[in-house]
């Protein structure tokens, strides 16, 4: 231990790097119930949401000193060859955490007013980013339709500014009959293209009125949202851009549709 | 040469595969005044906005069918060994092009009424997301300031889906001469975050007055705008988030900044 109490791990042999490493890898992942934080910004934020962690490693003293004033986390000093082993970006971050998955129920988050669906997201960094924005502009929960990426990923929770923590998720697979209750309690809006057999039936969504409780869908960039959802939305809106330009990327036009709603419910 | 006579490469030690290659090196690009083109994407909307290709190299015979049309460019039908060789991407692309690189005139540009200008952007994504959202809320030229990325750079173009050739760029470098040049033209308008010496200062972007002809100007993710150009704004405006989120993604940000003020220029 080093003069702070702090366990000092010197090998890459050691049990806790080869764990953390495993980390890395979505079924790992699942198995240990464990989400990898990599980068002060994702474990401070954390820490601030009050998530769990199950151990903290570090290569400077003064984080893992600001950490243990939040944190029952038991604390790692590692040396830079161990932060290169564990990071699984280009350049090493100088601290990093396990914490506990955070877990939600269903009739928790369809308590929620506004909530936010995404449908078959594929893209790590757009689905943290738009997570980000989602808490920026007052959404209070996220449903996760189709196949999306997993939002525990350690590029999604980069991506989202360690914001994730503070948003309700919950993973609704293609469950129609969980939408179907759903549309009983929230109005179902998608966003669509402005072409096509749905953007003809759509609003400008700055001329749209979001009364709560309601559902706003995303479908994903390659191919926008499912059949089965357009067909049971309440509601179509849509962005018109100039007409040379065929789309925005997914994130920023979440983040545009997210403060549209968010300007007009205030 | 193939029946429909386009010229075969199935050899890695063609000279044309050679040069290719060495374009994904900035410094190679800059010499030789070209510009790598990866995907369909890239390539026709390159060739809707008659942007002059050198040649056009593809595996599959009908892309290079649908690009004769449009060009005069060498069509090289190669194999799938060649465009993996070529390709900067991890999953090879089906046509890939040589362009000459379009360069403009300072005071083309300065004839324009609605500016962008970014500031030191180092992430080639952000650079072509932005540039993406320009295009479709109406900007009608780009000001690069200090270090930004090579607008060239394929990740640049990838990003941007094509929208870089639709819209005039130019790097002004750090040039505070020319800044005071354009200030007399143009109202020098910055983004800045909503807390801060600058902040305070800043209107509500939903409640300013976007009279053209404008200068928008963004800062890098990192450190925002460089005091010089927030010193030399004449009007500051900010987007107001919640409080309990930092900021936004950089793209994101300039996508609803872009919005609003097309949207209250219309």
């Amino acid at each position: 231990m080093s003069e702070n109490k702090f366990f000092e791990i010197t090998s890459l042999q050691n049990e806790i790097v080869k764990d953390t490493v495993k980390l890395q890898q979505k079924k790992y992942r699942k198995d240990s119930g464990l989400v990898l934080l990599e980068g002060e910004k994702s474990v401070f934020e954390a820490l601030n949401c009050a998530i769990e962690l199950k151990y903290i490693i570090s290569n400077d003293i003064k984080l893992l000193e600001r950490a243990q004033k939040n944190s029952k986390a038991k604390l790692y000093l590692a040396n830079d060859k161990v932060m290169e082993k564990i990071s699984s970006t280009k350049s090493p971050v100088n601290i990093l955490a396990a914490a506990i998955e955070p877990g939600y129920e269903i009739d928790e988050i369809l308590k929620k007013e506004k909530l936010l669906l995404l449908d078959n997201i594929k893209d790590a960094g757009n689905l943290g980013t738009i997570i980000r924005s989602a808490c920026a502009f007052g959404a209070d929960g996220i449903l996760l339709f189709g196949d999306c990426v997993d939002e525990f990923s350690s590029k999604v929770i980069r991506s989202s500014a360690g914001n994730i923590f503070k948003m309700p998720i919950i993973r609704l697979n293609s469950d129609m009959c969980l939408m179907k209750k759903i549309k009983k309690s929230h109005k179902i809006i998608s966003t669509v293209a402005p072409f096509g057999k749905w953007g003809k039936k759509a609003k400008k969504c700055d001329e749209q009125v979001y009364q709560k409780p309601y559902v706003i869908m995303l479908g994903s960039e390659a191919s926008g949202l499912c059949n089965e959802l357009l067909s049971m939305a309440d509601e179509h809106v849509t962005l018109v851009t100039n007409n040379n330009v065929e789309s925005l990327n997914l994130a920023v036009f979440a983040g545009i549709m997210l403060y549209i709603i968010n300007s007009k419910n205030n």
